[in-house]
């Protein structure tokens, strides 16, 4: 897939979406964080939220990898996940969204639907 | 300092005053974390979250530190620092609260009360 080209207007659409979906995630952690926040009540729930944000944290910086040999793998997985909508990427070149779709497919028929079960976020 | 001896009865008193100076210092922590969840509003704000706890818990690995070779350094700091009161400590020995005793005087004539800025607890 190294041979994909991306113009200047397709970069352009796809760090809009990227971010869309790294805003959405990150808000949605936020939303758990709060939550968690009001419910400490001791010395160990407060390393638990640590660790949770340590290993999500790192869960993000590799998940959210911007370089363009990798790109459409990462948003076939953010579309999987429910952080962005297939529509989200128009603009991005139909050649691109393409071999996403083949990787959605290819998600589907060999994970089924039982693996829907890892995603976390809503469906846009 | 290697030489102090702490008696069944004195090494429980100081466990329950390591634990309520510990407990107070989390519930505080706990308190800070909650005004930072509440005020979460993106990305970076979540990272500076995790940032600002992993220090803290490295901070606070290290103070709380229950050798006894150690631990009447370690009652002075959480005194001078307002997490403890020094009669809390009764029931170590007496030899024990005077060292801690010269420590706190000692902390004070060379720091002066301009030091007290590190200070981040309430005083009890």
């Amino acid at each position: 897939m190294n041979e994909i080209r991306w113009s200047k207007t397709e970069k352009k659409k796809a760090r809009e979406a990227f971010e869309k979906a790294y805003e959405r995630e990150c808000a949605e952690l936020a939303r758990k964080i709060r939550a968690k926040a009001k419910e400490l009540s001791g010395p160990d729930d407060i390393w638990r939220l640590h660790d949770f944000l340590t290993e999500r944290r790192r869960e993000l910086d590799e998940k959210y990898d911007y370089r363009y040999s990798v790109l459409i793998f990462v948003f076939a997985r953010l579309i999987k996940e429910g952080w962005l909508s297939f529509e989200e990427l128009d603009g991005v070149g139909e050649d691109k969204t393409s071999k996403i779709a083949a990787l959605l497919d290819f998600a589907v028929e060999t994970m089924g639907e039982s693996d829907d079960k890892t995603a976390n976020g809503p469906i846009y």
